[in-house]
C-alpha cells in the first residue's frame, strides 16, 4: 500500500458544498426528494462533473446514473456508489458522500495515471430513501433485477405522480438496461448514522452485515371503562398491555445478541383522561444482522403477545408491515477494507449497519462491503448531521485504497 | 320499620321513560346537556309534576330546582336529589333516578298521609356533569356557597355562551338565594356506574365515601433517535419511560388500599415507526376515598417519576390538571341507609363511590350519604346504561325508609 496515493479532500468537500445547495432549506438542512426539481439539479451537476472527467456516462431505465472508467483488462468492474436523494430536512452527507467520494476516487486514479486491471464504475442510485416514493432502495433493487423496471415506473407518490413520468419530466428516463452489469464487487462509503464510531473514537467501520428489519403493527383490544369505578380485577386495560409490550421489547433487545427493538408509534382509544383505554395500537421495529436471531426475536415476541392476551384478558393481533432480511457483506471485501484502513494508520472496527442501504440489495448480487465514518452524536436524517472533514477524508482514502486492492487484486 | 310503606314502582318507571324522551337520540341514548332546549323541556316536565303535588317550588340563582314539603315542625329539611342534565350519548338513569325517586318519595308520603317531623325537600341540581359547561357539580357548589353565583353565571361553553344567559333564555334564572337552605341531611340515590354490586349480586350500596380525584399530565422528554443505529445504552427512550409509568400506576393501585390509578391518554412524538420517541405525554387519574392515601399515591408517584428521570436519562415534568379531595359520608346517615335496606330484606354493602357526585359537595355542608343500586355490567355514560326495574324499586324504597328514619328521628 502506498500512503502517498490519496484523494483531494478540499475538492471533495467543495463538491459536497456545491451539491448541498440543491434542495437547501431557508431554515437549514436539505430536502432533495427523489425525482423532484432539486434532485434533477443535483443530478445535472453530478453528470457535468462526470463528463468533465470524460467518463462513459449511462442513465439506466430507472434513472440510475452510471459512469465507467476502463481497466487494463475487460473484467467486470468494481462498482462504487450510493444515492443523491435525501429525506425531508436532511443533512449534506447521507448518500452524497458515497457518490462524491466515488467520483473523487475516479478523478484521483486519472490524475495519478493509475490504470487498474478491472474497470472502476460509479453509480448514483435512484430513490434510496423512499421518502417520496415509498419503495426504498428502488434504484438498487431494479439494478439487481429484484424489482421489475415496469413496477418501479408505476410506483406513485402521495399525490399519485408516477416514477416513470417523473423520470421523463426531469430527463433521467434512460435506456441502459437494468441487470446489464454484474459488478465484481460493490463498495459504499457512508456516514454511520449511529453513535458507535463517534463514541468509541474509531475512524473507520468495516461493515460486515447490514441489518434485517421487521416492522409490525400490534393492535390490543380490551374494554374502555370508567377509571374511577372499575376495580382492578375487572379491568381489560389495553394501555397497560401496550406498556408491557414496550417493556418486553427492551428485554428482547437486552437478551438477544445485537438485537434492536423499538416502539416508535402508539395510540390509545378513546384517549380520554378518565377512561381506561379500550384499544391500543403500537408499532414494533425489530432489527438484527443475523436472520436467525431476527426470526427468534419475531417468534419470542409472538409468544409474548399470546401470553399477554391471556394474562391481561385482551385480544392481541399483529400485522407485518415490512420485512427485509439481513445482508452479509463479503468477508474478503471486508478484509480489504480493514487492510486499507490499517495501511493508512486509521483505527478500524467491524460493525453491523443498523440502517438500510443500497449495499444490502447489492450484496444479493455481488461481493459487497460498506465503509462507515463517524457521525457526530450519531445524528442523521437531520440538518444537524455532521462528520468531521478529517473523517470524510479518511473514509474517501479508505475507499480509494480498497478499490486499488480489489480492482488490481481481489475478487476473482 | 313498616315494609308496607313503599313507593309505586310503575309510576317511577313511567316518569323515567317520559323524561328520557327529552334529548333522546335517533340512534339510542340521550343527550340532555345542561341548559339546552332538551334540558329546559325536561325541567319543565319535572316542575309540572312538582306543581301537581302542590309542592312549594323555588328556582334558585343558578337554576337549581327546589321543592319543599312541610314537616310537623319547623326544623331544617332532609334534602333528597340529584341532577337532570346528562353527558353526550348517556343513559336514562344517571341523575334522573335520584331526582325522580325523590319525587316518588314525596308523593308516597303525601298519599300515605305521612307527616314527618322535619320538612322533606327535593332538589334537581344544575349542570352536575360539566359536559357542556366544564365546571362540574356547578349547582351543588353554588348551593353550598363554594362557587360564587356570579362566577357560575360567567362560565361559558365551547361556543362562548354564558351560563347566566342560558339560564335566562330557558326560564330558569331564579331569585331564590343560594346558601339560604342548610339541610339537616342530604341523600342521593344513584346507579353505581361500576360493576361491584352487579358482580357481587348485592342490591344496595351504602356509600361511606366519595372518591377524591387527582389528575395530572406527565411530560417525558428523552431524545428522538434512529431505531436501527442507536445502541441500547445510548437511548433516551421517552416511550419506554412512559410505559414504565403506566406499569407503576398499576403497582400503586395494587399496593395502596382501595387505590385507583389509570393512564387514559398517551401520545408519542415524533410518532414515527423507526424513530425512538423523543417525547411522551401521558395523563394520570388517581382516585381514593381516603385523602391520606390519595396524597400518599401522589407522593409515591412523584418519587417514582424522579427516580425514572435518573434511571432512564430523561426529563420528567408533571402538572396538576384537577384535584378534588375525597368526601366522607356521615356515619350515622350511612347507618340509616343500611338499617333501611336490611329492614326491607335487601342485601347491602358499604362502598366508596369511584365517580364524582353532587353528594361529595353537599357533604361539606351537611350530613350526607348516597344509596347505590347495581349498574348492569358496570356501564354508565353510555346508551347501554341499565339497571333492573326491581333494583330501581329497591333503591327508591331504601331512599323512602331512610327519609322516614332521618326526618322523624335522626340527625339532630
Amino acid at each position: 500500500m502506498q500512503p502517498e496515493i490519496h484523494i483531494d479532500p478540499q475538492r471533495l468537500n467543495q463538491r459536497l458544498v456545491e451539491l448541498a445547495q440543491f434542495g437547501a432549506l431557508p431554515e437549514g438542512g436539505i430536502s432533495r426528494l427523489a425525482l423532484t426539481d432539486a434532485d434533477k439539479s443535483g443530478r445535472d451537476l453530478f453528470v457535468s462533473w462526470l463528463r468533465d472527467l470524460s467518463l462513459d456516462v449511462r442513465i439506466d431505465q430507472v434513472g440510475n446514473i452510471l459512469a465507467f472508467q476502463p481497466g487494463r483488462g475487460d473484467a467486470q468492474p468494481v462498482l462504487l456508489g450510493s444515492h443523491l436523494d435525501t429525506v425531508r430536512a436532511a443533512g449534506p452527507l447521507d448518500g452524497a458522500l458515497g457518490v462524491l467520494a466515488g467520483l473523487e476516487v475516479l478523478q484521483t486514479l486519472q490524475e495519478l495515471d493509475i490504470h487498474t486491471l478491472r474497470p472502476v464504475a460509479l453509480v448514483a442510485f435512484t430513490n434510496e430513501e423512499g421518502a417520496r416514493f415509498t419503495t426504498d432502495m428502488m434504484g438498487s433493487r431494479a439494478f439487481c433485477g429484484e424489482l421489475p423496471v415496469e413496477d418501479a415506473w408505476d410506483v406513485t407518490d402521495f399525490e399519485g405522480v408516477r416514477v416513470g413520468d417523473e423520470l421523463r419530466r426531469i430527463g433521467y428516463s434512460g435506456d441502459f438496461p437494468c441487470g446489464q452489469v454484474t459488478p465484481a464487487a460493490y463498495l459504499e462509503l457512508h456516514i454511520e448514522q449511529g453513535p458507535v464510531l463517534y463514541q468509541e473514537r474509531v475512524t473507520i467501520g468495516a461493515v460486515e452485515a447490514i441489518t434485517g428489519i421487521s416492522w409490525q403493527a400490534v393492535t390490543i383490544t380490551g374494554a374502555a371503562n370508567h377509571a374511577g369505578t372499575t376495580p382492578l380485577d375487572a379491568r381489560r386495560d389495553a394501555g397497560l398491555a401496550a406498556a408491557k409490550v414496550i417493556q418486553y421489547l427492551r428485554e428482547l433487545a437486552q437478551f438477544l445478541p445485537d438485537q434492536r427493538a423499538t416502539c416508535g408509534r402508539l395510540s390509545f382509544s378513546p384517549d380520554v383522561i378518565n377512561v381506561i383505554p379500550g384499544q391500543a395500537v403500537l408499532t414494533v421495529d425489530l432489527r438484527n444482522g443475523e436472520d436467525a436471531v431476527l426470526k427468534k426475536a419475531e417468534q419470542q415476541l409472538a409468544e409474548y403477545l399470546a401470553a399477554l392476551a391471556e394474562g391481561e384478558n385482551v385480544e392481541v393481533t399483529s400485522r407485518i408491515l415490512m420485512r427485509v432480511s439481513p445482508s452479509r457483506c463479503d468477508p474478503s471485501v471486508v478484509t480489504w477494507v480493514e487492510t486499507a484502513a490499517r495501511g493508512l494508520g486509521l483505527t478500524c472496527r467491524r460493525m453491523v449497519s443498523g440502517a438500510g442501504h443500497d449495499a444490502q440489495i447489492m450484496a444479493h448480487t455481488c461481493p459487497t462491503a460498506m465503509i462507515f465514518i463517524p457521525s457526530q452524536n450519531g445524528i442523521s436524517h437531520s440538518p444537524a448531521e455532521y462528520s468531521r472533514p478529517k473523517d470524510i477524508e479518511a473514509g474517501a482514502n479508505v475507499l480509494l485504497h480498497t478499490v486499488l486492492g480489489l480492482a488490481d487484486g481481489g475478487t476473482g
